[in-house]
């Protein structure tokens, strides 16, 4: 499972500057970072004119823009994913998950209080990891981080989420991530591997994906 | 495997606006249509200031916008993934995948001639599915239509790749998909189903996803 953490707070509180502070300092210490940022108003990110809108435009479901470094996708959906969704789909290849927004899922929450802005907790206390705040120090029953203090506030999600090694099979049934007990694991990644293996042309695969659609 | 049609033709010879002419009356027909750019100089969507152009600037190497009726996504490569790649990791979801150059791929072409753009084929005779032309009816050993007869276009793409169903099972290995004949098929989906129906709390599962990574 990758660990997806959740950076919520009121308006103009400053996510998606910690975010920027977050994300390369982990990168620094050798994770590769995602992030999701919810956006529950819609957005525009296909510029008008562009070959890509046009697609859209034409009515694809899905278009795709891929260049040697870079590969951008726009998508039409029918609801709003939840995380699990959204990590199962398209975050395979990355350690950790920091989210803007997303305060209503039970996901692990970096809350930020600054003062003149927020004043009281949206998480609580069971969700909270921890709090980044302009005036760490009084909340007795969470830890608190200064703002700035990007390279503690690291210590802590790489000490909770990413000192474990990285699953090396991951399930998703109907959208959701399916937890697997080591026995559940061992099963399953042999059974596959030994029904792969009997077909041809196949030698030392690294990689496995199957998807099985049932009508 | 989702068919793939790649529309090809020298430079400004009308492969866009020929994209939004096959995507519309596919759609009409009630497929769902996917498109892929190639963008072989690299591009420039998220726009700068944004949040999620913030969040890739700062170094993440996935970034998703998520919205109810909208999902988009940037996510840094290291290299030019092909069309099978793709389809593979994105497009699970569409009835067919129409693309935008990829000339050098091994798919079937829909190739542009137009009079005083493009005067000779790019496309070898084997990969070419017809001719899309100002001035159809001179080439003998392939089909031709006017670049205004979308439905005669249409109804051939119709005939010749969305006739039989879909397929039940996609199996990605290394991120070649890997084609299994109908009792590879029936073997492999009968043990999954047979291994997941075991772990607790799944029932009818309706999509079943399996990523294994071997170190």
């Amino acid at each position: 499972l990758i660990p997806i953490i959740s950076i919520v707070g009121k308006t103009d509180c400053g996510k998606t500057t910690l975010i920027e502070k977050l994300v390369p300092e982990l990168v620094k210490r050798g994770y590769r970072v995602g992030t999701i940022k919810h956006d529950v108003h819609g957005f525009d990110i296909d510029l008008p004119g562009k070959d890509s809108w046009r697609h859209s435009q034409a009515g694809a479901t899905t278009v795709i823009i891929s260049s040697p470094d870079k590969l951008a996708l726009v998508k039409k959906v029918a609801k709003d994913h939840t995380l699990d969704e959204l990590a199962a789909s398209y975050f395979s290849d990355v350690d950790i998950i920091l989210t803007e927004g997303y305060k209503k899922e039970a996901k692990p929450k970096i809350e930020i209080l600054r003062s003149g802005v927020s004043d009281s907790l949206l998480s609580s206390h069971d969700e909270l990891l921890f709090i980044a705040t302009d005036r760490p120090g009084n909340f007795a029953d969470s830890p608190s981080y200064h703002l700035d203090d990007v390279s503690g506030m690291a210590d802590l999600i790489e000490k909770k989420f990413l000192s474990e090694k990285k699953p090396q099979i991951q399930l998703v049934i109907d959208g959701q991530e399916v937890s697997l007990n080591e026995f559940a694991q061992l099963i399953i990644t042999n059974t596959t591997l030994g029904m792969v293996s009997s077909l041809k042309g196949i030698k030392q695969p690294k990689e496995i994906v199957l998807k099985i659609h049932k009508k």
